[in-house]
């Protein structure tokens, strides 16, 4: 992609209302633009990393045997009447009313929904287990949003739900996700920790947030530093193994580690003090195990093998890519900008060309452009007619991982300046050369 | 995938409600839920395919250099004061009343939205040429919505809207979203005849709307037949070409062509009787030139060259994928079931276990799934506990493009059968020359 062709509105000065980083940096890098409190617009750079991001939630979701579908963001009120949540959800609905005054909703989430699709067609215990998820736009009218898509009114979720016949199976599809999570947060280049969460609105007996950590994490949060060298479990992973995914869970959750709602000093306190960690975190999943709490109510109910008609157990699963858009930058970033990982960058590669006008140097971007691009790579070239030290300061804020910065004295010699972005590393190079590091 | 974890959910009645073909077979086929009046679940099957129509749409808009962003569903009112359409729009549009009272409404359209973010941003005629577009839900509260995801209330739509510095660019603009168009039905299979036509609540000069002809169409129109034989522009089109783009659209209008609300009889009298095409007809693109109608109120301008501040020139371009998954069923489909196209089809081909739990039919299917996986191709085995003629209906119903039968009988001889479902052609094939006929 040529910059001159693309959207991206830099912008020079730090916006006023942003009060945390990863918000300033989204509005400076041109990812996103308020519509209005709590309401963003992805511009182009934004959507790439949005989709950079569901396309590895997808990944781990499919590979866990989740199926994927796409429900609707207005439901009607009366599934929300079926569970008793209508009236219990209180003023974070976006109620609304349809032209023929019918009472509808703008979906905070979807266990009412996808109940009611399972039971309209699922009746025996043979079709399961089941897990059904979406990534859909939601709407919660929280009261003050703040901190740009951290805590936003419209949000993106990937939200998965679990279908079993009985408590064993439901744990079974509660360990999938967990194991899901872990590998969709390490591919993401973060360490996301499962803490024991409440379970808040949604229910149910068994709970875990996942927490990245961060200097500017929302929440204090307090686990034993051992998760910090915790293995992640492998993409071979069998994920029909009830017992192996057990073993992983265990594993996961063997060592002191909650969030402030749920942390015990005491138990703390029992923890080597040298094993400590006591920090800052954000959460990025969460999954839920909640039994019969909507199939009951519902009548969401499939035959056993023993003829017996029983409610399923459910669970939910959560995660929000347009929060971790957010997070990824709160947990990568300096001075300068945004240092995506090479797995969420919006594009791999950022061609500098430092003479633009100049025959050589536009020879040369075209060169790099065409051997990256054959190679799978993403590049973006900037072609625009800037000094060069606009092109660094732009480079470095929306933090493509890798930058090849071309000029006319190094051409001269026939070589072109690769730049890491994370470490600040430069290296003169052919092309050829850059080309071969790049793919490498 | 295996059938029997997938979520596939086949009627086998005739849903009454269902007015129309595509309706009735998305219901059968497992590929939509109504949760509410002209409001649909995409399960899974549905969702494959409405991913295959968005992944051309983008790869189109792309090619003819449009840039995608993602504005959000909800909009506030003030927005839509600013152009006047507020109190024009009238009861299709849902309006919403956040928790403090602030007026909102669910996008049925984004002129005034991506206005604002063009004004918020772009100040000289050197950023310009621009199109942006996205692709989101809307909503239009239909006071009727019926004929399925053909006419729903919460529908996906890609909307694109090009600026520029005066009209002689917009319309190079226009044409470049023609001829885009004119190439995405083309790849979806479908025959798509651009007609002259009214602009409706968009407002503007020049506008044309994309017809399919379907018996089954929910309008008439009438066109010269020459137009089911014109070439679709290739791939390598040159967008930046404005005198070759307006030859092509020259072309693909130099012949007659109306919808009954743009119909001229005497006009369409003066065609020789032979070349009269008149038939029914789906709308499954709209495209429109409007001028300053929403940069002059919004106040969205740019500098020219003479230095002087100028109002762009504004058009909007929409296709609803949600609407095309049902028009490409109206097109497609025999009494069995749907024919996808296999540029749209939600799996490439469709394996028949005859005889589930039999070693040999079981290790053959496996055999051919890794065969056909290998080659790029999405297959779905049909594993499930069966007698083979429910699998034979399944398979015609939900109309994948190729159809292997893997029974004991063929394999005892060496042979599976191989059938193409838009032919009903079988052959009986060994297993590597019916991989070879597939990935061929």
């Amino acid at each position: 992609m040529r910059l001159s062709r693309y959207f991206l509105p830099i912008l020079r000065e730090t916006p006023k209302e942003a009060e945390i980083v990863s918000h300033r940096l989204m509005l400076r890098a041109g990812m996103i633009r308020q519509e209005a409190a709590g309401i963003y617009a992805w511009l182009p750079l934004g959507l790439k990393v949005l989709n950079k991001i569901t396309d590895i939630i997808r990944e781990e979701q499919n590979r866990a045997g989740a199926v994927e579908l796409l429900m609707p963001t207005i439901q009607p009120a009366e599934l929300w009447r079926e569970s008793g949540r209508y009236d219990a959800y209180g003023k974070e609905m976006l109620r609304i009313s349809d032209r023929h005054e019918r009472e509808m909703l703008f979906g905070p989430t979807n266990e009412e929904m996808v109940t009611e699709i399972f039971r309209a067609y699922v009746k025996s215990y043979k079709d399961l287990p089941l897990n059904l998820y979406h990534l859909q736009w939601k709407f919660r009218d929280e009261i003050r949003p703040r901190f740009g898509t951290m805590r936003s009114r419209e949000f993106l979720m990937k939200d998965a739900y679990s279908f079993d016949l009985d408590q064993a199976g439901a744990r079974h599809a509660y360990n999938r996700m967990f194991v899901a999570y872990l590998r969709t947060f390490a591919r993401m280049g973060l360490k996301a920790i499962p803490m024991r969460a409440d379970t808040g609105p949604i229910g149910g007996d068994l709970s875990h947030e996942f927490i990245i950590l961060a200097d500017t994490g929302e929440s204090e949060v307090f686990c034993h530093q051992d998760y910090l060298g915790f293995a992640v479990p492998p993409a071979d992973t069998d994920f029909e193994d009830a017992a192996g995914l057990q073993g992983l869970v265990d594993h996961w959750t063997s060592r002191y580690a909650a969030t402030s709602e749920m942390h015990d000093a005491a138990a703390f306190e029992a923890v080597d003090a040298a094993s400590r960690v006591s920090a800052r975190g954000i959460e990025v999943g969460h999954i839920f195990y909640f039994g019969t709490k909507y199939s009951a109510p519902m009548g969401a109910t499939v035959t056993g093998p023993d003829g017996q008609e029983r409610a399923v157990h459910m669970g939910s699963y959560g995660i929000g890519p347009s929060r971790l858009a957010a997070a990824l930058i709160e947990a990568g970033h300096d001075d300068d900008g945004i240092i995506w990982p090479d797995e969420i960058a919006p594009f791999h590669v950022m061609l500098l060309d430092l003479k633009t006008g100049d025959g050589a140097t536009g020879a040369a971007c075209d060169t790099l452009y065409k051997a990256l691009t054959l190679r799978g790579l993403d590049v973006l070239h900037d072609d625009r007619d800037e000094r060069a030290g606009a092109k660094f300061a732009t480079a470095d804020l929306i933090g493509i991982p890798w930058q090849v910065l071309v000029g006319p004295k190094g051409l001269a010699s026939g070589k072109v300046e690769l730049k890491r972005r994370a470490t600040g590393e430069r290296e003169l190079l052919s092309i050829e050369e850059a080309v071969a590091r790049i793919a490498g």
